[in-house]
């Protein structure tokens, strides 16, 4: 009986404080994949929706953009059709699954914006643009990005203070090129800590692991829109590349530890 | 007896984990209300307040302004007198309310900026500074900005994930021309939506409704506080501006119940 | 027995929603400590860990940076080693502990940085690194700075919607001189409120108070990672510029209060 009530006191609880409040800093696996809702039947009026995922990311498609928005976003008359990646947690991981989407079909990146955001946390948000002359193509990247960004969380670990964020491509392509400048149809690796202070240390450890060759750097005040984090991207042989990541992602999770919490992967490591 | 001890349990919790830490991201209206404080006595202590708003606003005078802090901000010494408009909560409906109050009262805006903020959520705070030679302009500046700020909150919706705002006017002032370029005398339409892909969709809906003129637009990296929204403000025929804003707050926020969750109007609607 | 029920309900509930997830916002001193965790085994196996404190802090110290990283970052190369202090809430807390240790230490400040965080709070987090030709030097820096910091949040007031952060010492040193160009050696006073709006009376009380020297001011839009902030800093004789913070404390967490919470010390008062 007493359990009863409990599980009768939670759930009003849970009601009036919103359950998933603090969710970014908590991202633990289960409650991440609990906020990918079922589509909605009201839903079905909008004819431009794709998907949401991880990351509270959302996936549209617009068939015949309006020219006046072409003309304000100073977009090419040519791409008709767009589809828009947009989200409040991460940019990284939807960097990559739209690197992977831009591979997979003809489409272009036409814009990459990255807000400071995740909704209270140390980071980006994101929002992605592709270009495409047939809707068809438009569609198709952005379900490809929905479809893989799942796996792109699989290498970022939070707990209540932080995270590291670790992704790995032997292939960089055109949206990494186009957001990072990494050179397309080599090896990238992303090696990245928040708070700042943790992101040093697996940078270090990253470029002492391997030898790689450091394409840029992000901090609070340098390429970055003031998030709380440090990070570098690396090309070089895929081998090293891997290395690298994977000895920055390894100090950088004991090192977020010592908040007390273990770091946990948002979905399934990948590297 | 059970009904009390949950209202017992329920009051302890609301206490220690601050039953409105997610209210940005959940400002069901009730609880925006609650928020607005009574004026506790200690209160009367400090003769330059003036009262408190949604949005975590408030509204403060000044009146003989130290000759310093008009020479560190660069403002006219002739405004002796300040009023002074700051939340945490929305950029929006402030610059609205402002835009009132400069109409009533004998003032100027002299400051409007805009911290990336909203506790934890994807937009803007403000900071909006109404200058006067006379102290009681000031005061009613301030004043009737508190008093019309509940109306445009009415078409803010939000849920968990985000947000549409959406705002109306058939006649621009002073303020948002300060803030925003808008011409003054002519009807002003704002189409937002966060995150930013919400915004991209009722961007594109608001422009094929009507046959409007886009003055400016906002996006995480373009005339924002790098906050994760899109947005276009318009002028025009003042019945083309309002079917313009009506057309994107209609498919912003059936998109943004994508996530499960219906937006709600912050207060209540008045477009 | 209801006792004993509401209290496994508590913690049941804490559990599930964070206890400490909008910790930010409520900052209770009790709060705080908790948040200091004992250093687990794990990290003894991260050698460049030194400590945790207040405002989610930490420091490390890197004894041979990576030359790459010198490089990436244009820190000067005889700095072999370095110390970092980072945390996600406060800056000024930080810049004045580690304006301490670079007093105590044979140690520079080579990088300061901000980036907008407190986890979904006003203001700014925290970057900054100490060079040293010698590791022990910078691990000493990192140490006093963390055994320093408590002092410093004691007079930094926060309540629901905001806090005021009030600062002194009469002899700036290096750290404040390189990240806010305060005269070395002489008297150094902050004042700050967040949001904005409590900043603004708190300024103009700051220097109607005493005949101070303002060096610089911080706003949304100035000199800030567009925090929702107002601040100055100031210099002179230093009875005055201790005079101008406590008056603008005094009147900011009145005003403060007027969102119907009294502001709390995040630690000690020692202003």
């Amino acid at each position: 009986m007493d359990e009863k009530l409990i599980e009768k006191v939670m759930q009003e609880v849970m009601k009036r404080v919103g359950a998933d409040a603090p969710s970014e800093t908590k991202p633990a696996p289960e409650q991440l994949e609990n906020r990918i809702p079922e589509i909605t039947e009201d839903l079905v009026q909008v004819t431009e929706f794709v998907g949401v995922g991880l990351g509270d990311t959302m996936g549209i498609v617009i068939a015949n953009l309006d020219p006046t928005v072409h003309e304000i976003m100073e977009f090419d008359k040519k791409y008709r059709s767009i589809g828009v990646i947009g989200g409040r947690v991460g940019a990284g991981p939807q960097l990559m699954a739209a690197d992977d989407a831009v591979k997979a079909t003809n489409t272009e990146i036409i814009r990459v914006e990255m807000p400071r955001d995740t909704k209270g946390g140390a980071g980006h948000g994101n929002l992605i643009i592709f270009g495409a002359e047939d809707v068809s193509d438009a569609r198709r990247a952005v379900e490809v990005t929905l479809d893989v960004l799942p796996k792109y969380f699989g290498d970022v670990y939070a707990n209540d203070v932080g995270y590291t964020e670790n992704q790995y491509t032997a292939r960089a392509s055109k949206c990494l090129n186009y957001a990072l400048k990494a050179p397309e149809g080599r090896a990238f690796g992303l090696i990245l800590g928040a708070p700042a202070v943790i992101g040093m240390l697996m940078v270090d450890a990253a470029v002492k692991a391997a030898d790689v060759e450091v394409v840029g750097y992000g901090s609070p005040a340098h390429g970055t829109s003031m998030t709380n984090e440090v990070f570098i991207w690396v090309t070089g042989d895929s081998g090293a590349v891997r290395q690298a990541v994977i000895s920055g992602r390894e100090i950088g999770n004991n090192l977020l530890g010592a908040w007390g919490e273990e770091p946990k992967s948002m979905s399934k490591p990948y590297i």
